[in-house]
């Protein structure tokens, strides 16, 4: 096990009707707020009325940037830091998803910084305490609302990239399963693939003696399949959704991985296909990980069959660990078909001939990405192939 | 699942040498600090030394007490206050096991408080923050690292009663696995036992669906189990040193109970043993919660065969889940004597005819105890005969 440091002090507030707490809250921080929210279905749900009205009855004033869309683009991020700038808004309230909560921390960490925030996702380091940021979650999927990172896609050059740093944790998240009723069973499943990719790559590590975090990986990975497989039958089920929801924030809180060094490269091959293509992140990880794992899983086949034996109930066939890993493999592929994902290019309607522009992006500002197995840019090509 | 709020923000030091950087921690606080431990094992190990050390290099001012026995008694809390209070002392330093930081959170507690202490283990609320603690910790076991809680024992009416608050939870928490190599086998032991019986107190639960927390506790148990046994033959092992460490903190932080009520009867029926006579709490514990269980487990008779299932890998008898379940009982009880831990009061020399003074006492704050099933004085007196 690695010596580690974790500290996370966001505060959970879980449940139904808890964000008619949101007013009483943000009033513990400012007067003023910046409302940042994506279309029009926090308005459609009667979400935005509740919040605007315990907003106000917290006399709290607030000014409004709507319009966040799925992979965020670095444009509107500009034009909120230039509005809390020019309007002294110090507190930013995210009411979305993943995308929302990730556009206002990218906000949040570009108020205090003098150049411009992109360069904090291209490698700069944050050196100043970001703004804090208060979520209202409705997609449980990236984790985002107690995660300490932000994914943003620059739109100019199709680039979609991730910065992080201890202030950008969100100082309360607000969860209500409840609210998460009226997703589209796409985006609930997308969600599902996002939350189990989370732990996916935590679980594939080189570090030895991992037991308690394999254990608990594991515990939060069957209970994601459970339930998930549960509420697509079962949309409006509070208990279905609530253990989503939970095991959710719990797959990117960071908690999972202490001690350990995780993978990450099936999201980076991921962010590759949603830069450019604009697909649902959760459905670009259903074709990229099966595939990044039948490219690696030679590298620790006693991994892999542990995780089919532990996660899918496999039996372990002692004379042929080989087969065990591959059907564990086989399990999270189905496991994603059963959520009507697609798990290949053609699936997805993507294009099946960009797949070397897709590799060349990759590795244009790294030699390779990640930790288990170094993937280097024929590599990335080989799990793309994988993927078709 | 219940609504809840959660937020630890405990920042967690973990590994190899991280003991030496006590002063740096400690000097965004304060200047002057006073060291609070035990007897005299941390100056056997030389940890006492690297920790003056570290906080003479960072400049920082030591005023030492000394002096915590197991089960920390109340006189040495209200010695600290007065230390604090007379010298303008604003952090404290604990460096020890649970006895140790239950002692500096209550001298916490208390420098604020202007009645005596003692009150706010009698019921009375926490209204005013605690002062800030910071922990170095030498024995996984209690969970008071990161826990918002507080033990303490009123030697004058041999009451051993808790009490909690938000801002109880330390800043920081330092854990070095290597500094738990000379404990004794028996304090070893006793930990693994406080460990799992947090676990056990959060898994016994009446709220249905909690499927989440449910595998996160079966994770946790599962893993103190097995490195539990291990570290027995093999005490100086790293990895089962760390991940006893890990497994400990996770058990008590509060993350395992969130959206559940657990139960915590053991826990009472225990401190009465320990207020009583002295013996180690993880002891009384392992002599306490068979005895509980089988008072109780028809109560739920399912979930205490999925807790041999889970945990202990039992087949489940479908045509009789009584069997499944008593049997669980067994494992647990049969774990505890792996551990040489006494599983009966003759086993720890304890008088056996004193236990309606046992069961009187327990009443004496409180009409019952325990949330799964809620425990009368009669109820009390009938767990105790089956632990006698």
């Amino acid at each position: 096990m690695r010596n580690f440091t974790y500290q996370n002090g966001t505060k959970l507030i879980f449940g139904k009707d808890t964000e008619k707490l949101v007013g009483h809250e943000i009033a513990q921080y400012t007067t003023k707020v910046l409302l940042h929210y994506g279309g029009g279905s926090i308005k459609k749900t009667k979400l935005y009325e509740t919040v605007l009205t315990s907003l106000n009855n917290a006399n709290i004033e607030v000014i409004e940037l709507p319009g966040v869309q799925p992979n965020p683009r670095l444009s509107l991020v500009h034009e909120g830091i230039k509005m809390c700038r020019e309007q002294n808004i110090t507190f930013i309230l995210a009411v979305g998803g993943g995308s929302v909560i990730d556009s206002a921390k990218a906000i949040a960490a570009g108020v205090p910084y003098e150049g411009d925030v992109w360069d904090l996702f291209c490698g700069t380091p944050i050196t100043k305490d970001c703004l804090p940021v208060g979520t209202i979650l409705t997609i449980p999927a990236a984790g985002s609302e107690t995660s300490s990172g932000s994914v943003i896609t620059n739109e100019e050059n199709g680039l979609k990239r991730s910065c992080g740093h201890s202030s950008m944790r969100p100082v309360f998240s607000i969860l209500n399963p409840e609210l998460t009723y009226t997703l589209p069973m796409y985006q609930t499943a997308c969600g599902i693939a996002d939350m189990l990719a989370h732990v996916l790559e935590r679980y594939f590590t080189n570090e030895p003696s991992v037991d308690v975090t394999d254990r608990l990986c594991e515990a939060t990975m069957k209970a994601i399949i459970k339930n998930g497989r549960r509420v697509m039958n079962d949309p409006m089920n509070y208990d279905l959704r609530a253990e989503l929801m939970l095991a959710g924030m719990i797959a990117h809180n960071g908690s999972l991985d202490v001690g350990r060094l995780g993978d990450w490269a099936s999201h980076e091959l991921e962010h590759e296909l949603s830069g450019q293509y604009d697909i649902a992140h959760g459905a670009g990880l259903a074709i990229i990980f099966p595939a990044w794992m039948k490219f690696v899983y030679k590298h620790d086949v006693q991994r892999f069959a542990q995780f089919g034996h532990r996660v899918f109930d496999l039996e372990i066939n002692l004379n042929n660990l080989e087969e065990t890993a591959l059907r564990a493999i086989e399990c999270l592929e189905h496991f994603f078909k059963e959520l009507n994902l697609p798990t290949r290019f053609t699936e997805a309607h993507l294009p099946t001939d960009e797949i070397e522009l897709l590799a060349q992006k990759l590795v244009s500002h790294c030699e390779s990405v990640g930790n288990f197995v170094k993937i280097y840019k024929e590599d990335a090509l080989a799990i793309y192939q994988l993927a078709l």
